[in-house]
């Protein structure tokens, strides 16, 4: 087989060793007869993957026993509901910083549910940028402040996090475990696994244990923190598969090591931007807040653009059409994505701008 | 390998062809150069695989164009909120009837959205049994009327459903395309994936258009039936991979033909309820509700239970333990258990019973 390299923005590459292994297993999980998808969820074998990629996830994140990591179904777009209906009670009020398409949909599904201060807002704002510390107007005692670590779709990161009186809430879905970073300074952070953790279908939330006591006693319990928290969330039957999947990601940053996984991933993005910077192409974010796993840029027309996504693809480079919002191109080079695809489009950049340009 | 004679009450047996099929495509999907877990899921592999899924479920469950097949995250512990999230309005009252664990699950979700009627209780009856039509105290005007189809730990089974006014409302993840029914009687039908359908996750949720139009505006976009109408279950990234998993149980389905898969069922269960009736081993559900899917009995004595259980998954028979809540020993026998499983675990039986009875 010819692997494709596959710059998608989720779902994503997926490291091959870990396909491999899950391939080999598929059938018969380690010789016990049966695949891991018809594994009970109170049997040993599924316990024993379930139990290490909690332990895995707590160590990468470097939680304290005062947090929990919890598994839930749906994603994160389950997360903008689960949220606020968790966390904004009568009389309170969120703060929510806009900063693109996602965050925008976390504002939208929170006003559903409470009270919310769009703390700032740079959602629309081309070139893409987050908003400066200075400009955040935060409100005194709000519910929590909730931010988006990386904005998927305009390809913009926060490098520096803001420090808030109130817990801190970040939508990590895009770049959760691609950098180094305080996580006692969040009080929950959830991601979409279909990025940098496995396949769609759920979300990692990790949570300061305090934060799951606030939900409401009526809120449904498979809505409810608390049940994962309690349940090490197995209060019903979890995605088993996806969680192994997740489990196996864990053990792969885990081999090569958390810090030189970040330092690969700068010097990926680094490489990308550079090819932007020698001229033709133009970044789509500001470059302070430049993402390194989105990585989002414009050809001088878009007639350009078109056959810069056709001619690239035919050279086994697929995903490569930014999204309708901003134009363009992206170039999703999460975790997995090999430093050769990288190699590849840098290649495949000069050579497009030399004969275009 | 050898594979296990697997009677798991869910997640449980798969078809292996099933396995192997996605097994040889795990790391390269058809030559697309990707697994299906890393295509993105508005692409072209992905859609055929999601339209494919809808399209053959909508005919396996024979349903009109007034109705809409979803897959929802989450399995049916989340149906327990989202129906009467989307369903019970205030002042409206909906009926259930309680026939076991998994019905009074339901119950108790739904008496934290809105007001609930018991219309029958049979919940902690042993032998266990499905409430007499005759028994129903329904209410006039009522939301809607849930039942849950097969009582998967009680090992009950509704053999005749009620006729209701109100819509009816179905949890059939443990018996859903194991038998023939009238799907056009039902307003909405759900059922977690991990029993006869796929992996554990995610719902199959069949709902009569009209419905959907009942959700509050309120209700986040991921908790609303409406959103999955209008968006074919694509919002959001859906759990990708546990719907390609069921793309391919409902081919295999139609591949051998759902009548025959269905009197197949019927066989399967005879033959392990006439080893039940032959004496030593006794039924825990009432005869004219016993389940085709779940085959609950008991021994003598819990000792000896446990020595069957024992000496059963020494033979490569696993899974055989009941819940806690009845006792003694279940048999999950679902689409995809093979017969020769069923003809060993009943010459299993006899050879037990001759031993110790």
């Amino acid at each position: 087989m010819t692997r494709c390299l596959n710059y998608n923005a989720g779902p994503a590459t997926l490291p091959l060793e870990v396909l491999q292994e899950a391939q080999a297993d598929l059938v018969d999980f380690k010789g016990s007869g049966m695949s891991i998808m018809e594994h009970s969820h109170r049997g040993k074998e599924y316990d024993a993957v379930h139990s290490e990629a909690i332990a895995n996830f707590k160590k990468l994140l470097n939680l304290g026993d005062n947090y929990e990591v919890l598994f839930v179904a749906g994603g994160a777009s389950m997360q903008f509901a689960m949220v606020p209906m968790n966390l904004l009670g009568p009389g309170q009020t969120a703060d929510y910083i806009h900063s693109g398409a996602w965050a925008g949909k976390a504002v939208a599904e929170a006003k559903l549910i409470g009270s919310v201060n769009v703390a700032a807002n740079t959602g629309k704002d081309i070139p893409t940028h987050m908003p400066a510390l200075a400009d955040l107007r935060l409100t005194p005692g709000a519910a929590y402040v909730h931010l988006t670590s990386n904005e998927t779709i305009a390809g913009s990161q926060w490098k520096t996090f803001p420090s808030t009186d109130a817990p801190l809430v970040a939508d990590m879905s895009s770049d959760i475990l691609s950098r180094p970073f305080d996580s006692s300074r969040f009080a929950l952070i959830y991601a979409g696994a279909q990025k940098n953790l496995g396949p769609s279908g759920l979300a990692l939330v990790a949570i300061r244990k305090d934060l799951a006591e606030r939900a409401p006693e009526k809120l449904p319990s498979m809505l409810k923190y608390k049940t994962y928290v309690n349940e090490k969330s197995l209060y019903n039957t979890p995605p088993c598969f996806g969680i192994y999947i997740m489990m196996l990601v864990s053990r792969w940053i885990l081999k090569q090591g958390a810090e030189k996984l970040y330092s690969r991933n700068v010097e990926k993005a680094a490489k990308i931007y550079s090819a932007i910077d020698a001229g033709f192409y133009k970044g789509t974010a500001v470059k302070e807040y430049r993402s390194d796993m989105n990585i989002t840029f414009r050809l001088p027309t878009e007639a350009l653009e078109e056959q810069f996504v056709k001619e690239a693809a035919k050279l086994g480079m697929k995903g490569l059409k930014g999204h309708r919002s901003v134009g363009g191109i992206r170039a999703s080079v999460y975790n997995a994505f090999p430093m050769e695809g990288v190699d590849a489009l840098v290649s495949f950049m000069r050579d497009f701008a030399k004969k275009n340009g």
